[in-house]
């Protein structure tokens, strides 16, 4: 095995842990805060919590909410000059994906300036950052974990993939509890970018001991206890997406990800999609794609989809990708890429784009142009 | 399920990963390292290596040797004279459980004064320490990765327990080349501590989902590679022991240990023996202790250890228990307490002593002096 690396936040993992979040910035120095959500959040009341937790440990803070779905450029760079304004030393993110992607770029351009476009790719991020806290409010992006964020360049219509170690931050508060507040088509869309995490992690090139077990342990996870939620929206359930997506989370901010990341985000730039809704589309054709190069994981994953532990790799992977399909047209999810795209026209961009995407480096199968235009083909 | 916490250090994993050392160490913003290793470890060569990639790199260091196995009181105080007298800014240790813990020794009174034996029990450390870097050479303590630190009262002649959160070092460089030059007894008493580190913190009070999976992983892997090992002497089998070994230290750094550690910290403040080569006698004894109070996790343990996925879980634990004591006596270790000890007349102090251990306070059934003085008497 050739050298590998590890890294994770300190993680605090619970019902009602959301009150650690003053102890915890001020265990990181905090003096002021810069808080950062989105109205989404705040609407569920969770933000409110977070200022009172913060009011009630005398901690001072800027708040800024202007993140979207798919947070923008622009939107990192404004953050940007409400930290400097506010003269804030610690960074919390409430929030799904965006919130957290938005204020990994703001603490980016807090510890080494220039603009958040300079930094596209893996290890480009040179100074240290600011501390940072964050509580995730879905069970799927796995951000408040990883290496990763995920930035809109909005000129060049993609999402940016930024990939360093300083992007970790020092804590993640989970709070399970949050989830009771959120709709079903939310708990679907992140259960299924977190299982996509386990799977395009499980079999990444740079998958190792450390990660694969956490891969596997969010694949059990997943589908038994999406269903569950879906059903009786019990807390239990709720918190077992929490570990999984927490897994999962682990294993691809070390191992990467691969080619349905890499389409996800090429597509996610041009189109304005619910990250998580592009997964059904996009995962089990470059789950064919990637069958030849690793049979053996991917019969592994089948077996893990069908519940067959018995079963032989060829089959499983056969059998288990053709039952995910199914799973997920029973979610009433869109499950082929002409539910979401107008017409074929933007198929050879989005697919050039999602060559040079740092997700594709990952991938266990070379994937070029081609490759993705006859991936996209197949899921048309 | 309560709040639960989660922390490692940033993992460096992987062959020839030792030369990472000084890169590790600037990034911590290291000018005068303290490295602390011991004789034994010198002898092997690896303490020059670290020595020729520090001076490589242009960082300057004292070093620090004094260290026995089961560190005294006494040598955390002079190692922390040399620390100042150095006027050390990062410590670095290379070298089994003992240079180790010396080294979270000498940082917890670099950071917080006093006397090291003012910080026994949990949670007692409140400053920060300076940045640590640490490189097993043993596939088994597991405190590279832990928020323990076990040091010798030498007065009160047992071992106190330390643990706080922030004993947990920066970064663990784990380097399986280095167990190559390890003999066999090591290598035994390492596994078998690697072992009951991952079979007590399963079965811990404060067991979560973050660590039973690494306490699963490590069990699986420990006993065949260990067999392995001894037979070959691969680098794939000791790779594997030390990625069992580094998953067990994720498990119980923060799950938590139980009574057979207790009873092992106890016995080794008394007794100078080998920490690895106490567990044989003791830990089938406290497992039965623990049957009832966890029968189902017993079962998976006993499962794991006779390779039958299908034995119901009273006959699994029974029989794993017992085919457990018989692979011990195999590997030639004492496997009774008679054979470590001279006589009876201790037994009493060493109970007692027990009770007050902090990792008692994890273990899954209650257990006073009287209990503590009928597994040893089981144990006999």
């Amino acid at each position: 095995m050739q050298v590998t690396k590890f890294a994770i936040p300190e993680v605090i993992f619970g019902r009602g842990s959301i009150v650690h979040v003053a102890p915890c910035a001020r265990r990181l120095g905090a003096k002021r805060v810069l808080l950062i959500s989105d109205r989404g959040v705040e609407e569920s009341g969770w933000v409110e919590q977070v200022m009172d937790v913060m009011k009630a440990s005398g901690l001072e803070w800027a708040y800024f909410n202007e993140v979207s779905s798919n947070p923008r450029d622009w939107q990192v760079r404004k953050g940007f000059e409400v930290y400097l304004e506010a003269k804030a030393d610690v960074i919390i993110a409430i929030g799904g994906g965006s919130p957290i992607d938005a204020a990994k770029g703001i603490a980016i351009l807090a510890g080494n300036g220039g603009r958040i476009n300079d930094y596209e790719g893996a290890n480009r991020v040179m100074r240290p950052l600011p501390p940072m806290v964050f509580l995730p409010t879905t069970a799927g992006s796995g951000s408040d974990m990883s290496q990763f964020c995920i930035i809109t360049d909005v000129e060049r219509q993609l999402k940016m993939s930024i990939i360093s170690r300083s992007l970790v931050p020092n804590i993640s508060i989970i709070d399970p509890l949050i989830l009771l507040t959120k709709g079903q088509e939310l708990i679907i869309a992140s259960a299924i970018d977190a299982f996509s995490h386990a799977v395009e992690s499980y079999v990444s090139r740079l998958a190792s001991p450390f990660t694969t077990h956490q891969a596997l342990l969010a694949m059990d996870l997943i589908l038994p206890n999406l269903r569950r939620a879906l059903e009786d929206g019990s807390i239990e359930a709720l918190e077992q997406l929490s570990i999984a997506s927490t897994a999962a989370g682990m294993s691809f901010s070390n191992a990467g990800l691969g080619a349905a990341h890499a389409l996800a985000h090429s597509l996610g730039g041009r189109f304005d999609v619910l990250h998580g809704l592009v997964h059904p589309v996009l995962l089990p054709s470059v789950m064919r794609f990637n069958v030849p190069s690793c049979p053996q994981k991917m019969g592994t994953i089948g077996r893990c989809i069908l519940g067959e532990p018995d079963c032989p790799d060829a089959t499983a992977a056969d059998e288990g990708i053709a039952r995910l399909q199914e799973l997920f047209a029973e979610l009433e999810v869109p499950v082929r890429l002409r539910d979401i795209l107008p017409d074929k026209s933007s198929l050879e961009q989005i697919a050039g784009a999602a060559v040079g995407d740092a997700c594709n480096l990952t991938n266990p199968r070379k994937a070029g142009k081609d490759e993705f235009l006859s991936i996209c083909e197949s899921a048309w």
